[in-house]
């Protein structure tokens, strides 16, 4: 955090807290205007905002130079490799280095920003967060958590695991609600964030023998995390106001997200298509304008664009690879909110002090133990 | 079929085959009267439909005399146990004699009706429908599969299994490819149904082994069985066009299910709620009118309400739960169109000759090995 306050202390002087967050240009489908184009948007909306952008220069220098918004504001860090989508992350833990993915990593390995955005390959994203930013002590296996609209008062909901990875087992799960909530915690602003274990049923009795420990993990846990456990909660659960935070394994998470996904945009096509079908349909899409933008600005999916990277030391955000202007727009300003909160310090503080709970429960277990064989 | 042709030609003579499907009026969330009116609805629409229906006898004989479209088409059959939807599966096996949903099924097990629908209890249903009906031969595990509205040109998926177990091995998913392909033939009029295998990324390498396992079998039984394969599919697939039946294991695939229903619901009131922000905004919701309709027509959960039991002696729907008088109807749409199509007798041709080719190549195999040996 030093480095971030000498940078803002040598920009702007007045003491306002500047915020600086490093940015991949590539790796994107809609390449790097897209991106700068998000960034201008995002630099217009937010004074305190800094960019370092991460890409060939020459090519980011142009697109930098039209967008009036981001002069003096945007460093570009010169790096000629791309991540593409379909690179394989063991490839990519490889040959990376050089990669704008990797630049953008370092910025936040450094210090010189909080917290890195990335339009690219995830799996490739997450394989070198994991190598450049390392895992939290405690953390077994990082994750990845988006916010879902839900029906409760904050809007969103939290999810995780979303992708990082296939498998989790219950220490896992319980170490997925304790990043849940925190993130819940400085990006929903929410106190005591309800957590739910994701199943089939709600009844104890449902669901693999796995949960059914995770559950009981979680709930034992529960009071001194300072979060409220609900049990198990079902897929309807996830846009509901049952809990705040939905704990799964990054396999069920990721079709339930990309599942959700399909379905709204789906449902996004109908109703364009009900709104064109006749030349009076028309007419009326056109009376019904200012309610249907409203509606489409609460279930844009690109006004929530954003993965967040829990259990690293370091926050990253994922943006959807389709992002355009809006979206990496609204990947940036989650990543100012979690900087500006500092989350990443607020988070490694949770992690640790839930890992030496447990480490002395297991003192006490050891002690106990030890008693009774006396 | 005797039983059901005979009933036919007693009932209306002029040898149009008649139609009787079995319904059980009881443990719906809204009681029998929206189950009498769901099927009075579908009574008027389809004259060669007739009906037995299972609960308490005053109560349905008040309900069905205030039905003029179900005079003289629905045989009364008294049961008073009720199936509620707290009764854990395990009771309902060991005390389920008795209730309507038991006595529901019979009449598909004597052949007097083709096809039985129920609003109750998803596990007690699947659970009585194993004890009454058994499994046809071959199958291992029955799976539920459904029906989701997608960018096909037939307007659906088909998804299996959405609940009916949380496991499934290489070869249940295998059967349920088999399943599932037989009922987009029958259910949707495809001639060579194209199948995907749910997971999370299309690569090969992605997922757990068990799924390449699975992944592998069902490519090597396309071809025989006249599928097509087209591997790997993610989430946003589900309501995509990619292919049109797609294969998961009951966990995934009821998360996915209750994740999509969930958001579809949330997106249905938000755009409720746009449209009656404000005077103005009602308004200009009156004047779309006739286009929200169509929009909501498409996209309403209830016209698509029906899971159906495959890979059992006789086909069985379970309607939702909270099914109101179009939910019912539409769950005896369905399982008019089923009964219509001979489809229980087709899915159990397809299943035997599977088993049979399964067998055939177990052999050739051991002759094989026998001559290597020699």
């Amino acid at each position: 955090m030093t480095s971030l306050k000498d940078h803002s202390e040598t920009q702007s002087g007045a003491g306002s807290d500047r915020i600086v967050i490093s940015v991949d240009a590539m790796g994107g489908d809609r390449g790097p205007a897209a991106v700068v184009a998000g960034i201008a948007r995002s630099a217009q909306k937010n004074p305190t905002l800094d960019f370092i952008l991460h890409g060939p220069e020459p090519e980011l220098k142009k697109l930098v130079q039209k967008r009036r918004a981001l002069d003096g504001r945007c460093e570009i860090r010169s790096a000629q490799g791309v991540v593409s989508m379909e690179d394989k992350p063991s490839q990519v833990m490889r040959n990376g280095k050089g990669t704008s993915m990797w630049s953008a990593l370092e910025s936040v390995k450094n210090k010189e920003a909080t917290v890195a955005v990335s339009c690219g390959n995830t799996g490739a994203l997450m394989a070198l967060s994991m190598i450049r930013l390392r895992k939290l002590p405690g953390v077994n296996r990082p994750a990845i958590a988006i916010l879902w609209p839900s029906r409760n008062p904050q809007g969103f909901n939290v999810m995780l695991d979303v992708g990082a990875d296939i498998r989790a087992d219950a220490k896992d799960l319980l170490q997925y609600a304790l990043m849940g909530t925190s993130y819940a915690r400085n990006g929903l602003d929410l106190k005591r964030p309800r957590v739910g274990l994701l199943n089939v049923g709600t009844e104890q009795n449902k669901g693999f023998p796995e949960l059914k420990e995770a559950y009981d993990l979680i709930e034992a846990n529960a009071e001194r995390a300072e979060f409220e456990f609900v049990g198990y909660v079902e897929g309807g659960d996830i846009p509901g106001k049952r809990c705040d935070v939905i704990v799964t394994d990054g396999f069920t998470g990721n079709i339930a997200l990309k599942t959700g996904e399909g379905t709204a945009k789906l449902i996004g096509d109908h109703l364009k298509g009900a709104f064109t079908y006749s030349m009076l349909a028309r007419l009326a899409g056109l009376m019904a304008m200012s309610p249907l933008k409203r509606f489409q600005k609460k279930v844009d999916p690109r006004r929530v664009n954003g993965g967040v990277f829990l259990g690293l030391n370091g926050t990253v955000v994922k943006s959807h690879g389709s992002a355009d202007e809006t979206g990496v727009s609204a990947a940036v300003k989650l990543a100012y909110e979690l900087a500006n909160a500092g989350f990443a310090d607020r988070l490694a503080a949770r992690v640790a002090s839930a890992t030496e709970l447990a480490l002395n429960d297991a003192a006490e277990n050891r002690e106990t133990q030890d008693k009774s064989k006396t």
